[in-house]
């Protein structure tokens, strides 16, 4: 019997979510990361620009980059924070959040073709491992080792 | 209570897992793609460079870059095939085997904390879920939809 190789399967899964998730998105006119990056203000409002990038997996050099056309269409707006004067924080607009609405249903569409062939019950279980792997692997540092002998 | 975010998760597992492998890879001295194409040619002998790209997710045009290294240290061999003369066919050397079998303890370690908190019986609902999973998005091609209203 073959061992399981999750760290391949994994790859592949993500592979071929790939072309899903970013068809929605280009649909929308959004990158991934600027989807990502709406969701993730849509459920922390008001994050500067640095802990956006931290919790949408980007540099804080790169989230400029993503965020100026969200900015600049109106999706995203930043605001002094009024607690901090010299920190600005950003949020929805309100056409930022219809934009997520609309996108909603083909978003839908991808999470449930991921789990087409798990029954309801077990869908539980599979988010449930999947988070546990993730928490395992961000606990856990890289490891030197297996090194590769000299010739 | 909120909807699980497969496709925000399955990213997620994907850049966690990514530093564990790639420290895996770089400490043999590979890329992970290389490594990815020794692991299908353990698995295939005697494939195309076009056929080992299809299974190793990367472009024909990229696998040369990939494979020249491996060639050069003599991890793989390119032959004819006996039965197509026109055709090269890539495998792997003694010493390509050799550097698999040296690395298998470091990528067992990594494939044993990605479900570190699963129990065992657990592990192959696991990987019938990603399984599955890499199957629905790979039979259904991405569909336009949710189209972004002209301003």
């Amino acid at each position: 019997m073959e061992l399981t190789n999750f760290t391949y399967v994994i790859k592949q899964v993500e592979l071929a979510l790939r072309p899903h998730f970013n068809a929605v998105c280009a649909n929308a006119g959004l990158t991934p990361a600027q989807y990502t990056a709406l969701t993730v203000l849509a459920r922390r409002p008001g994050l500067t620009s640095s802990e956006l990038a931290r919790r949408s997996f980007v540099r804080a050099q790169t989230m400029a980059a993503t965020i100026e056309p969200l900015l600049g269409d109106r999706l995203v707006r930043r605001e002094q924070d009024p607690t901090h004067q010299r920190r600005m924080l950003l949020d929805l607009t309100p056409k930022g959040e219809a934009l997520l609405e609309e996108m909603s249903p083909a978003i839908r569409a991808v999470e449930d073709l991921i789990v087409a062939e798990i029954d309801e019950n077990a869908r539980a279980d599979f988010a449930h491992y999947l988070r546990s792997a993730r928490r395992s692997l961000d606990t856990a540092g890289p490891r030197p080792s297996g090194r590769r002998s000299p010739d």
